[in-house]
């Protein structure tokens, strides 16, 4: 089995300044591709830290990915330190500087000394090139007591690093080892707990086989759950995998890896009908899950957020009575939101959420974290009160769940 | 100086199912509290591991912090390695059983067996409340060549994490450690390459003193620039933060560390403006990073997002044949979008947007990328061409960004 460790470099992770995508994105690729990443470390711009990092994980890898150091200004210290670790000088490189004067012809601009440095490489590296951006891949090897490890570095720009993920170093790396087979099987369940589902699968996980893991990933009042199975000689992860779904049928979502606004979408396009939102409270986030779905105008016709109480009158025809007497977190208030959006855009379905999201804005009988959701179609409404318990961004997050949860199941009820 | 390492335990962060938040969080809180974070580790949920890393970090650092292990579950697996790796066995817990006896006692649920062996803690640990959930925060300490280690173990669950960390760990580490200065001043730019400031920042580079460090953050068509000084013994990052705003000062959007979002909500705020959205291509994305800011309705009337052409006639007012001839990314759809919104929500500022996103839908005269933003009033429009050359994601992203920004110049530009 091949392990790979993944190093990423920069001072802004270890002050939080940013999250690191880097690193998920990368370990997504080698999975999917068969390899094992066993370690992720991220350390600072700074050369003693790096050195150490590098030392260390070829100890547990025999694969070793670097990113990170950010564009043109932080390649100052990764390319030299590396080109210094694995005993080589740096040359401009013909191909790279290729590359990069095609970029800048691109989009008009002048080649500065600094963009030409960039063409510069370890001369003890091989190149890989990189199609959208200025600095390409570095493959390093090093043989340590008859191992060979290998060290790809990549630039941390992520579309950049991801295109030569995909281009350059998964295939360079299938062609060098033996991949491992990893198997996974993932199903989304809502409307239970994590622990309530611990509980229930208890059974189930004491009997699963030595080769098959299975891990809970709670996630906006949803669980993923996942069986994995690694290197198995006769797989049968296809009859674990459906027996856990017999087990949590009555909360399952999907059994592929997808969002609810995947499974929602999926289950309007079968159907060939469309959908509306009318958002108070989330903002605009609802409709932003749903249109992150490539090719969701064909189920998606639209949506209006009323965020001021006169935005509510006059773009979703809300009652100013019903404002002022129920208030504009209330079940008549995103009936009439419902109704409203369903009368100017004239889709199939909607989804109408009025809440209080905090920190402020909270009232004796209405809670920060107090959100009305109604679904349905133009006959047949439905509304339901949660009462979220986290902070402004969080709540969002499971008030947007939860609406598109609410019009999923308020589908699949209308076939009954 | 006294340096901290965190561990990150969980199999979901080496196959990239999830992105670490919870790292970059655990970072942030003690950096703003003077502790220098110099590694993070992720580790997958096996023994060996999680060991591994618990005795390597150790020789980097005097403090440990171990989180994930996501709730009831994967906690099976860490607390007991814990509670073996510090020689202990495991007792139930007073405090902690009481903990969880109230939480279930306010959601009105049962104790299962499951929840009450979530009180077991290992006896040479020290209890951390968690405010907010079932499992407690671990203390524990190992000596080591004279020097004192204190391992903290957190849930994974980040609201849980956080409260930990606000209220018990930074506490407890203030009262034990000598904290380091840190400062950071940051200022974000936009309407420019990261390339391009870092040609004209070359020579402030060079005259920064030892002490004081430049990091560069491109984000989203934007560069935030950062200083930081560690543990200076006078101070005089204040000098330098302000000469490098003079460098930069065409292209300053803010001098603290905030959004685009943000800067344009308190200008708005300010001068007592309101606004309103009228969304195509971004779907929403634009009111969701406006109405993420808390106290935003002060500001933000609401959005109409206009996926189909027929929500564009029937919402905004769009003319039939101006989106038949022009197209419905066209300069004088977006105008219409603008115009229209304006007239139905009566906001003083609109932003409008229209424009392929991908990765279908280009066309030969416009292809995936291409966009049309607007900004103004109602009697002043202005309109802008943009192309991007992304994944879907990162176009709707980065139309959002320079759309927010237009509007703030636009803003800007009234002044004068």
């Amino acid at each position: 089995m091949t392990n790979a460790s993944i190093i990423t470099i920069g001072d802004e992770l270890l002050i939080g300044q940013v999250i690191d995508t880097n690193s998920a994105l990368i370990a997504q690729q080698m999975n999917n591709a068969g390899f094992v990443v066993t370690r992720r470390v991220a350390v600072g711009d700074d050369y003693e830290a790096i050195e150490t990092a590098l030392s260390e994980e070829k100890k547990h890898s025999d694969i070793i990915l670097i990113t990170g150091g950010l564009g043109p200004t932080a390649d100052d210290i990764t390319k030299p330190l590396l080109c210094k670790y694995f005993g080589g000088k740096m040359i401009v490189n013909d191909v790279v500087l290729e590359n990069i004067t095609a970029i800048f012809k691109a989009i008009k601009k002048q080649l500065t000394s600094r963009n030409i440095k960039q063409a510069e490489v370890p001369d003890v590296c091989t190149v890989l090139p990189n199609k959208i951006g200025t600095a390409p891949g570095m493959v390093f090897y090093e043989t340590i007591n008859k191992t060979e490890k290998v060290f790809i570095s990549m630039p941390g720009v992520p579309q950049e690093m991801k295109g030569i993920m995909v281009d350059e170093v998964i295939p360079l790396l299938q062609a060098k080892y033996k991949t491992t087979k990893i198997e996974h099987r993932t199903l989304l369940c809502a409307d239970v707990g994590e622990s309530t589902l611990a509980d229930i699968l208890s059974d189930f996980e004491e009997k699963l086989p030595l080769t098959i893991k299975l891990a809970y990933l709670p996630n906006y009042s949803m669980v993923r759950l996942r069986l994995t199975e690694i290197d198995a000689l006769k797989s049968n992860i296809g009859n674990y995998f459906i027996a856990l779904q017999n087990i949590v049928k009555e909360y399952l979502v999907t059994t592929e890896d997808e969002s609810m606004e995947q499974v929602l979408g999926k289950l309007l396009k079968v159907k060939g009908k469309t959908m509306c939102t009318a958002e108070s409270c989330t903002g605009g986030y609802i409709a932003h899950l749903i249109t992150s779905i490539a090719g969701s105008s064909s189920f998606y016709d639209g949506s209006v957020i009323s965020y001021s109480y006169q935005a509510k009158e006059d773009l979703v025809h809300v009652n100013n009575i019903t404002l002022i007497e129920k208030g504009a977190v209330s079940e008549d208030v995103v009936k009439e939101m419902a109704a409203g959006v369903l009368k100017n855009i004239h889709s199939d379905y909607a989804i109408a959420v009025s809440g209080i999201m905090g920190p402020d804005g909270g009232l004796p009988d209405k809670p920060v974290g107090t959100v009305w959701i109604c679904v349905g179609s133009k006959n047949n409404l439905k509304a339901h009160k949660f009462r979220f318990r986290y902070d402004r961004e969080l709540n969002i997050k499971l008030t947007a769940t939860n609406a598109l949860n609410m019009l999923r199941k308020f589908i699949l009820d209308e076939e009954d």
